[in-house]
């Protein structure tokens, strides 16, 4: 019985990991879509939310089912927990990849990121998925180290985040607001996107470590 | 010991219930600080976000240390289960009042709302007040009628958000990017902690039900 219920957890670690991997996905096609104008993928990144969904919700539904079976004692109860709010944490992360999915729809077969915005977009959406890869890492591993990483990948995105802030109150610039508003929401969404793989990190390094990490 | 227990339980549902009141305070004074550009109380809803985190915190802390001790079967694990959810609902509303008050702060002493958009953003704000003093009473009473309600309190914010982008991008718009930033970070914060509101009283009626509830 104890091997079946360490299978169990182990099952539930390899679906997070799983979850991480389809939220990297996710982002990584609605950038694509985002700065190519391509519609197709962006419908299919808006489709996947839900499977992202609904992984999610049996995840949590086998989480709180281990729970009330086994009557886990501290270091599992603290394990099963920390999975609930993980994959919060991802489950959110897909939904911010959905809603860059929708700028680019929106504006398709317009492009919603103007020429000189790209590159920044370009390297907040590497920060994203360098995060969210790291973050598959940090859960499957449960490696503190690349955990603590997750802050400097985080901090690298406030900057990026600064810049575009930046350049779009240059008083020079040449687009409307229908773009300045695009932009500070798609802006918004690659933070929000690092702020949950940082908040995975926490909690993976208090899992581990019982303390608050630092990140 | 089965009162005790029953005691810890109610202390839970009642220290969530003080979560939403200052929550609630929060956003209330928050909008006061955005559109009187009042400084002091900014500073006052800043400082308290921190009131609010440990509040979660430590609530977080009793409701898992009374999983491990008490074993609860289904029905408590759920509440108990829920309150670590509804507590996460509720510190991120906090958040997004302080977020608000940072942004009165930033353009302090000068007003960050035009007066165009003064008339929309005190209705979002009348509805996000409503919103939370209801959120406060659907988990003291476990009032599932109550939760339905938030759905149509929503619908209203999310009525109220589109206007405020009509708004932005009218043609006519006399103001800079950086008001429409603003403004598009500030109907944001509005908007999510509608959601955020909903998600809790979505909560509860499961908890209360079993069902999933159409809000």
């Amino acid at each position: 019985m104890r091997n079946q219920y360490h299978e169990e957890l182990d099952a539930i670690s390899t679906t997070l990991v799983e979850m991480a991997g389809l939220v990297s996905a996710a982002m990584g096609n609605a950038t694509k879509a985002l700065l190519e104008g391509n519609l197709a993928i962006a419908e299919e990144v808006i489709a996947s939310d839900s499977v992202i969904d609904t992984l999610q919700h049996e995840l949590d539904d086998r989480t709180v089912d281990l729970m009330a079976r086994q009557q886990p004692v501290a270091g599992d109860l603290r394990t099963l927990v920390a999975s609930l709010r993980m994959s919060a944490d991802l489950e959110r992360m897909g939904d911010l990849a959905n809603h860059i999915a929708k700028v680019a729809r929106m504006r398709y077969p317009a492009l919603a990121v103007p020429n000189e915005l790209r590159e920044i977009i370009e390297k907040m959406a590497v920060v994203a998925e360098t995060l969210s890869r790291k973050v598959a890492v940090v859960i499957r591993d449960r490696d503190i180290e690349k955990a603590v990483q997750l802050g400097a990948d985080d901090d690298a995105m406030d900057i990026l985040h600064r810049r575009l802030f930046t350049a779009l109150l240059d008083p020079a610039w040449p687009h409307g607001n229908e773009v300045a508003i695009d932009m500070t929401l798609i802006g918004r969404y690659y933070e929000r996107f690092a702020d949950h793989a940082v908040s995975v990190g926490r909690r993976l390094y208090y899992l581990v470590t019982g303390e608050f990490a630092d990140i």
